[in-house]
């Protein structure tokens, strides 16, 4: 395909929308046609199934979990990140298959292998050519920092224990796929970070 | 397992929902623990993707339509058909695989192989004891025969070469799993329907 596919990933509260919110600026003034979207959504069924997802009032077995978050990934490749990357352009998405393999796979303990699996439309057919993993312990992240716990979701909602599992899935999936993931260790100066995933960005090619 | 799994299958407006009914009250007659269920549904999570198949405002492609039911099934399966066939209980469901096979497999030609693919995890662990399939032509449905007819979904408002694919696919279905599928032509009585419906169940052993 003629565009590049960027995903962002991270445990929550390491400043993962602020860097999207610097990268956008950063498209916007190089005047590169890029599409940010994110996971799960993008499109108006996988939004959907995102309420589904993240609504705290309802129990999601894992398994159901991981073939609910892949089915809305289907959904968002056919419908929007496909067909942008036909066009050329560079779509940026926050989260994509490795949060389904850190917290599916590890912290929900289903196996990195079978979520890969469970997602294997995704994995034949739609990788991102760059994965940028902002590095950062969830016991640490700036938002505990700031002593901002916020709990929006079910997710967010989740145990230590659980956080600091999928924190551990991503660095496993840094070990696996070098090749494609990028860990970047987040700086308390955001834009030093942002300078940091800029720099990955021009070195795989995907902006000059 | 020790109970015992039913469904009930055919085209809308057949007459279905009254047979349904027709077997709650002689499941209760008959004093036998019995549990009534549907699909899409059946669980919370399972109902909030069935309201998602079936909005008449969201445009779903027939290989997510597809993933979803397959989902809504296997959250159905774990959550209540199985626990419920465990318990020993006659487990009867309006609507289950053969409705994907027909409606995806058949209709939307994602092809009956396929769709079988899908839904492996229904195919593995939990397929009925007993399938009895309502056989007649959506085009001479009572329904349509009454004038009434009523379109609530977005299944329920697809073109009429749509329903008739449906029913081909019914019938294909009754071809490749005969000791399955039992095809009861309902009469204009809906008793006699009923008895017919009945006598399958004993022939089955289900009841005696």
């Amino acid at each position: 395909m003629k565009g590049k596919f960027i995903t962002v990933e991270g445990c929550e509260g390491v400043g993962k929308s602020t860097q999207l919110r610097l990268l956008k600026d950063f498209f916007e003034r190089e005047g590169i046609d890029a599409l940010f979207t994110r996971e799960p959504g993008g499109t108006p069924v996988a939004e959907r199934i995102r309420e589904i997802l993240l609504d705290k009032k309802l129990s999601v077995s894992p398994i159901i979990e991981a073939e609910l978050f892949a089915v809305a990934r289907n959904e968002h490749i056919n419908n929007l990140i496909k067909p942008a990357l036909e066009e050329g352009k560079v779509v940026i998405c926050d989260r994509y298959i490795d949060s389904s393999l850190a917290y599916q796979g590890v912290a929900r303990n289903l196996g990195i292998d079978r979520v890969y699996d469970i997602n294997s439309y995704a994995r034949d057919n739609c990788m991102p050519d760059l994965t940028i993993f902002i590095d950062m312990d969830p016991a640490h992240s700036w938002r505990k920092q700031r002593g901002t716990v916020i709990l929006n979701d079910r997710m967010e909602g989740e145990s230590n224990e659980f956080h600091a599992l999928c924190y551990k899935g991503f660095k496993e999936m840094c070990k696996r796929e070098p090749h494609r993931i990028v860990a970047i260790v987040p700086s308390e100066d955001k834009n030093a970070t942002h300078e940091a995933i800029v720099n990955e960005i021009k070195k795989k090619g995907i902006v000059c």
